[in-house]
């Protein structure tokens, strides 16, 4: 039999008497502590609770997995981790393997930090987007970078996790991670991220020293979060709830404003420079064409095109939109180049 | 002092020794049950710790939140909800309002459903997109189906709630919610949904009769799902140990599939029927200008445009694709109309 109990978030006195039961009578107890780190004062009031054997599982046991699945077999074992079990797609893995090794497999279900974060800042479950995590190493940056522009686009919020290595006892800070953010803006240019942009910092949730700290990265960058685990959460289009919230409920070091009004869709972006170009280029060719009859049609079309990418962008219609514009102006530029004049695309 | 105490998903028996000591001490105690229904059993457990007053708060008790804040400013008041307490929106708004007035707060998270059930059918967190909830009018399943149609477009999995009314002691069947999106997909014909999609139906999470079928929706509409809570997982792109999990965790009628690999990004079906219509146009008309050497140049831009077509999508730069073949085509076709053939927009 395989129990994987989740601790949740806040420490020994908020493990449930059935909890506390199980991990007594277990022949074999595993403390799972490189997804999130563990203080030494919780690791010793778990191991005073256990009866039976007590074991520090590293990654690569929990990996590997054998160790586990044949004590599993005839013995009762307990993985014991921070929050809720299956946050690690390492123990759902080992779940699997479990199930096809015919060993019973049970589940505490507990307070996960991620869900908690959110509730405790403040912001609504149905605006978060995907979710990721920032590495040290500043190039893997540029993968979170995208996923916060795309979560932007759509007004969602975006929960960072920050690298931890148990090993090497290393927490990626805050302060580090919004700066690779910044490394990779001044990089790549699609202006998503700026000294302005909002941000919320989640330190130590459910632990006493619980902080939660929101302003703008310029600010951020200036603060101490102290002690790890942090979370970084990038807002998206904020509710006047959710502004609410965060004033009263976090720290906040600046009036929470809205990260996603500045991102422009690339495709609103691309209608709003073409109609007004593809418009000039079309006005200063007509009179060229005045005594071609045969080339009327081509105007009449691009001006309907250019009208039609306006109105399905309204629409929401923004593929459609673009290959109205680009088609317009197909029309318009292939009288420009015949007559020898520069085409504007 | 008001808290607000997070009931978890498992019962009374899940209820740590801490918690029961705060219902035991409270003078009022509210239990909150219209997020999610709470079984009359699990109502009288948590009755009998109380030894203050005991009350079921309705929907609109919370959201008035008048009383509540009323006797939290002099005693000790708790709202028990089910799950964690700021899933609910409700919750997060009314721990604002007690902050703006000077009262204490306090939190005691627990195990969600939300996050239960994704580990539960061994899904990875990191691919769970944008959450949304099916009410039975079938005119409100545009926007849940829109939402499923842009995860599914990231590879995302779509987590979907169904309605419940408590006063009503009314839950959406999730066999009548997938009915819903098989009818708003019959009327707006994205190719998002149909009779394959596989989905997850997760019953009761939490509960002894806790139930997670998979399989696709033409096999789902079969079955009867008992008791609710219920709710839907419609996977995106399957990691292959998600497959496996999905496999050995869940009771699997289909073998799970990847719906996300059906859907086409829109700009992907564009450029795939656009390159070749355009080639194909270019080429009819090509030999009509044969005499008619100011126009080679517009020949040879359309080319050019047609190849920047497909290579801006192998980059992932759809919009400037899209935009591109929509330029070759209007190059295309002005000559077209200019000798009376048919545009081939």
């Amino acid at each position: 039999m395989l129990w994987f109990v989740g601790l949740g978030i806040s420490g020994t006195q908020s493990i449930p008497i059935e909890v506390v039961k199980i991990i007594q009578e277990a022949d074999f107890v595993y403390l799972e502590a490189f997804t999130s780190p563990i203080s030494k004062q919780h690791e010793d009031e778990i191991k005073n609770m256990v009866n039976g054997s007590f074991k520090i599982a590293k990654r690569w046991l929990v990996e590997d997995g054998q160790e586990i699945l044949k004590r599993a077999k005839n013995s009762t074992v307990v993985l014991l981790s921070y929050g809720d079990p299956y946050i690690a797609t390492t123990h759902i893995e080992l779940r699997t393997r479990a199930k096809l090794e015919k060993i019973e497999t049970k589940t505490i279900h507990s307070a996960s930090a991620i869900t908690s974060m959110i509730g405790e800042a403040g912001l609504q479950f149905y605006k978060i987007g995907r979710m990721m995590t920032i590495m040290n190493e500043k190039k893997s940056t540029m993968t979170p970078y995208s996923t916060i522009f795309k979560n932007l686009t759509e007004g969602l919020h975006s929960v960072i996790l920050l690298e931890y290595n148990q090993d090497k006892n290393y927490f990626l800070d805050p302060k580090n991670a919004i700066s690779n953010l910044l490394d990779i803006e001044r990089e790549y240019k699609k202006d998503v991220l700026t000294n302005d942009t909002f941000a919320i910092v989640a330190s130590r949730i459910g632990f006493e020293t619980q902080k939660i700290i929101s302003g703008k990265f310029s600010n951020l960058l200036k603060i101490d979060f102290g002690e790890p685990p942090h979370s970084i959460i990038i807002t998206g289009k904020l509710h006047f709830t959710e502004s609410d919230a965060i004033n009263v409920l976090t720290e906040c070091l600046d009036k929470p404003s809205d990260n996603s009004s500045k991102i422009k869709n690339i495709s609103v972006q691309m209608i709003e420079k073409y109609v007004p170009m593809v418009r000039k280029a079309l006005e200063e060719i007509r009179p060229l064409y005045n005594d071609s009859k045969e080339f009327q049609e081509v105007f009449e079309n691009a001006e309907l095109y250019i009208n039609d990418a306006e109105n399905f962008l309204k629409q929401g219609k923004n593929e459609t939109a673009i290959l109205s514009i680009g088609y317009a102006d197909g029309l318009v530029d292939a009288l420009r180049i015949a007559k020898g004049i520069d085409p504007k695309m």
